[in-house]
């Protein structure tokens, strides 16, 4: 049997010293110059050249990251833009980082029942089962939607059962009308992320799917916000690692995040995105390193992890 | 501006005299020997062989009821299975329904936020903005998930209104765990799935939104279940076309479904996938028509197309 996921993801934080984690959310309009002038045609509105100054793109931030961070977070929907082309696109940079030894969580928010549910956990989660394939690693991990109850669950901690993958299912988001479905109240007191969490809570303790830290690879998805709130989270969902979006651009800081976390600095593992990928953008980066976009990006990269440190350490 | 889509559907339902929607949930295994015998390479193992076998089923499916329902609805699961050649497939199956004038709606049960939700939409729903696939329609609709509320549908509502297009988001699934989020009672007395109702019938009344017909391109996903909660559904989204799965396989029949629809016959599609497209697998088909696959699955509609008359009359 492979190794535990959470046990493999534990080891990836302890070896790279912080629980940080690179989103990838490419938007072609936001690209650097610098490859935009790269670009043949230079022409959004073309999918193939959209698509190859996107990618290459992806591969120098996974490139600049890949020695900093343990894992990176690629949102499919990013590359679904590029139809059946962004699929293969997704699927190369998998394997661009996996050969850096990057743990790569593949953010598809998939979920559906029964025998659907089960071919999006082996299109998603399991290594390909295509002999003309079998050259492809899939993600280490993907995030799953609640919405279905355990039905759209299954198939997916299965699957990290048996491959030594995991999954982080979406508990608590970050965006602003998350709160109309999941802060509703329910008439045991319970908001419903955190029924949801306690649904998560008995799925991550099932057979073997517990690795030696007491981890399980079923983690949970949870932003942060009010310390009470996540602190109630984090005593609710004991063996699940939580994958905490929303640092950087989408307004969370290292304090936000620190109640993810367990008082032994495991626990959690933080992602930001835009802040990282496009720190060219950003004013404070463009004044040190001007048009040299790569030094933005591994620098505020190398901020994010300081910035975490401050809030927790890993031994 | 294009007409809206709940004026096309029921435009649809009338034209073809039933609001029967055949779902194509296509699994390599239980291909009809016919098309298995085919194959070139007879490999499961092998993406583009199973692909191909997996495709032509899908187009004789597509053609045999063409002249039969209004609507197919399309679930990408079975197409992510076959990889990126997969998703390439789908959108081949997209073109031929359209072709025949079928209404397609894709089962995609997407959702994220922000730009990620942006995306998925420009996916999923809206026709392709690259030149280079300007030849490329996208479905009429497609499914959606509602945990992050408004921010994971509001871009799927504004290609909507902006298109001619639809959505259906789930409300109500019909399997067996759904109830441990769904059926959860709320401080309120309302349940989470009548929760998510309320803040659908909300989006639904949306300008430009509602058509001529008083119904609105956001749609809801809606299993049939006990007549009591179902009319208490039905009451609370009156803008909103129920898409109603479970007919047929799922376990449901022509009485569960009855409460989606209004007492004039409209609101509601109701889609069988399994008892259709795999009609071959059923003695009473085989016994018909022995092994004239294309004939069973005809028949299946006819009987499908023939109970749903039972208990609704379009007129």
């Amino acid at each position: 049997m492979a190794d535990n996921f959470a046990d493999r993801l534990l080891k990836a934080i302890r070896s790279k010293r912080t629980p940080a984690c690179v989103g990838i959310d490419p938007v072609y309009s936001r690209l650097p110059a610098d490859i935009a002038g790269h670009r043949d045609l230079n022409d959004e509105n073309d999918t193939e050249s959209a698509l190859d100054a996107t990618l290459e793109f992806c591969r120098r931030v996974i490139r600049i990251v890949a020695p900093l961070v343990p894992a990176i977070k690629i949102n499919l929907a990013y590359f679904e833009r590029f139809y059946w082309e962004g699929i293969e696109g997704y699927y190369e940079l998998i394997q661009e980082a996996a050969e850096r030894d990057l743990i790569v969580i593949g953010d598809c928010k998939r979920a559906d029942i029964g025998h659907s549910a089960e071919m999006y956990a082996k299109a998603h989660l399991a290594d390909p089962d295509f002999a003309d394939l079998d050259y492809l690693v899939a993600p280490d991990a993907v995030t799953v939607n609640p919405y279905f109850g355990l039905d759209g669950v299954k198939p997916f901690i299965d699957i990290a059962r048996d491959q030594g993958k995991g999954l982080f299912v979406l508990v608590r988001t970050t965006n602003p009308s998350a709160a109309a479905i999941q802060a509703l109240p329910g008439a045991d007191g319970m908001t419903v992320c955190e029924a949801v969490a306690r649904e998560v809570a008995g799925w991550a303790q099932g057979d073997g799917l517990v690795g030696s830290a007491g981890y399980s690879c079923v983690g949970a998805v949870v932003a942060g916000k009010d310390r009470e709130s996540t602190m109630k989270l984090r005593a609710m969902l004991p063996h699940s690692i939580f994958l905490v979006p929303g640092y950087g651009a989408q307004g969370g800081g290292a304090e936000d995040v620190a109640p993810c976390f367990k008082s032994d600095g495991t626990g959690a593992i933080v992602t930001a995105s835009r802040s990282v990928i496009y720190a060219y953008e950003d004013t404070k980066y463009l004044e040190l390193y001007a048009s040299e976009w790569e030094k933005c990006v591994e620098k505020a990269c190398k901020d994010f992890i300081a910035d975490l440190a401050r809030v927790v350490s890993v031994s």
